[in-house]
């Protein structure tokens, strides 16, 4: 039996501010992303997630992001290696606390955003992002983009000895080459739940996906990005669980249980 | 050979902003509450100061305060006690992780300002302090103010079985019911090197306090608050440390090296 | 005929975050307390709700809050009363330039939250309100809380000159003196929408409100505060205006056209 | 008699933080650009600064920045033109209140750190910049970095018919192409109080600066930027002033009194 993880951005609402849904969808995934207060969320939200996620079974990573709540961490800041480690080692700590007060221990470490888009880009950027994780525990999965993109971020982990896991997108086009499509092109985002987990089937049994030339090229991922944000959203992730079943292929956080 | 603590706080600066002396100062002191980025300081300032206090054999503790970096955490919020948990458990955890990336552990917890005051005035806000440290780590120790006006502190931390610790303040004056004066009110603080070092050492060696009007009355304190904020600070505890060691008062950590 | 003007809260998005039915809600109401960006809102979301209420003729006021955005302004601070003239003025001049930029001009200001409550019970709070809207534009409307609770609120603003707005809220029961009950009594918010249209009624065409013993009381009010966060709200909105249209009471903004 | 005007980075402080020697300086220069509380300031530092300005018959300009008041602005922040242009009214709005509030007008627009450095080199940035300017006050000048670096800066200006005030550093080296030397290369500030005079002389008195190759360049400047950081800075100020004084060149805010 194939057993892959579904990973979901959470605990992004704010103050009065709801945003996602949080409660439908932790009960579908395996693996939660939880925002830390820089991007988004709050200390209170981030107890009432990290409490959500062990309830759900569902095992807790940090999601840092740029210290920029205005544009919800999704804009690029110009910040220094260093700035950006202790950035992260601050966010992966207030996490952590919430996951030992719930009884729960942090497993991996996501960046959000910008920050997540930067490390794919940057070396330097990538180097920072996998030094915090290794300072604070080196344990923590670190969470990297799958195929030919993600490479300057897996080298990176790699090189401090980080435990790598790949993610790859379901939703998402794919080029010939194993990138993601640009948002900013037609069909970038597939909706039909049915084609979705058809694609998200081909990445969990085959470690392959359909590029936009109809090309099946190999793409090793463990883990697949699935959303919650909206009713749409979460049904997207209930027909991958039944499509998932249906398929002999078994859901369970990265890293195990 | 008596020993106590003297406790500072350290860690104030934020961004291209620097407030204290801390370089200087935590050469002569031996506990460290290093602000945690709510009322002030930032990710590199913490990781900075961590530093600081690892080279120099301080113990870190985590002051954590009300999320209000303009008024420097010195203007009450109404926070619910849940809130007040939650920002105390995001602070802790924040700064254990530089603690922990530094190759120390977190030591103590002191609230900072205007949460420490509503920490000593209210019983729900007591406790919600206490209940944050203990969900955390119940092996941090917990600094109350010694004396009556602590008592609802004390008794919060008591309930919850933290180890409590005492706070005394060698350049305070102190009512004869053991309060310390307003700072409304002249010669609340004094500023005689001679005169504060005097004190210290009255609390250090004989656990008591002249109050204003001549009285000696009991203060069971295991840690002194001090100052470095400006030379005059230092010279401060500098002179504290001169008159300790020519008085067989020996200095460490709370909770031991 | 009578007119009247009927006041909600608007531009409280912030970022990624959306709240409220502006666009909704902005087609019935007759003047907008937009969100200045302390407790609420952002520069995009100002210019955004300004163009919305300028578009639907609706009179533009501010709506400064304490700075809190993770508590959304409804966590008392103990600001001076300096502290709270120049916050007020900063967050009133911010608005101001939405308003120029977009046509139109500011015509009044409502504090919003524990900010408007500390106003109501705080005669200082009062004053260094009043005192910042008098410096920065004496001819702008200062909405106070109709009855005697709100007298305090008034006096100040008489005191400064200003041209004070009472204002009443056709869903809050009120005591027999005037005041309104507190939400967490049974039956303080009135959920009914023809409940709500009939006090809405009595309050605009004979300055009364039947309080919770049956007594009817007198209130003098020039604007009615209504709400806009959910469809619910925004119907009750669209029955008050259509019983007004019944029953020959006009709308428009607090000060005229 | 030739007349130039002496521009200065003010009101830099925050909350507790003092930053810079505002008052020491304010009394030497003419022009203030005065921050806007999103790199740096807060409403009470702005209206202290406003009323310091006023005393010394400086005139007043908005300092507006990125809102990253951890780095101080000086992190370029992937802001789009939209968020941009309103990110700068927001702040020119707040600080326009406190020009009103102390009897004076607002008279300039400088952006600071990586707000300045983005409009220098996108087109985008700028354009956002000067439109932002023009929708609040067409009447108010616009300060750009004179020569050829400039020119994406100046060109947006007159593309929307603001006033443009071309800025130059006497204490910083020009290229022979009349660019500014980067700070990473040695020389790249002078800090020789009889140099940086000699340097200011010649760009108010004949419009020229020696480049590092020893050629003299044009160089069209109405404002010298002066620093008031530290007690260093604030004597190349005054050295300035004297040597103006002997030479005929006159002081005056940007824009004349």
């Amino acid at each position: 039996m194939t057993t892959i993880d579904l990973n979901c951005d959470m605990g992004e609402s704010f103050g009065r501010y709801t945003l996602g849904m949080d409660e439908a969808a932790m009960a579908h995934i395996t693996s939660a992303n939880i925002a830390c207060g820089f991007h988004a969320s709050d200390p209170d939200v981030m107890d009432r997630t990290v409490k959500l996620a062990v309830e759900n079974k569902v095992g807790v990573g940090a999601h840092p992001g740029f210290p920029d709540l205005m544009g919800f961490g999704r804009r690029k800041m110009d910040c220094s290696p260093e700035e950006i480690t202790n950035l992260m080692i601050y966010q992966i700590g207030a996490l952590s606390a919430f996951c030992k007060v719930n009884g729960t221990r942090l497993r991996h470490v996501k960046p959000h955003g910008a920050l997540y888009m930067a490390a794919v880009e940057d070396p330097e950027v990538a180097r920072a992002v996998a030094r915090a994780i290794l300072a604070v525990d080196p344990d923590l999965l670190y969470v990297a983009l799958a195929g030919i993109k993600g490479e300057t971020m897996t080298a990176m982990g790699n090189e401090m000895g980080l435990k790598v896991v790949y993610e790859a997108f379901p939703d998402r086009a794919y080029t010939p080459e194993g990138n993601l499509v640009s948002r900013k092109l037609p069909g970038a985002v597939i909706k039909d739940p049915d084609q979705v987990a058809k694609r998200a089937l081909l990445m969990a049994k085959e470690g392959r996906v359909v590029a936009v030339d109809g090309t099946s090229i190999e793409l090793d991922a463990q883990t697949l990005c699935v959303h919650g944000d909206n009713p749409a959203a979460v049904d997207l992730v209930k027909n991958i669980r039944k499509v998932f079943a249906q398929n002999q292929v078994d859901v369970a956080p990265m890293g195990g249980v």
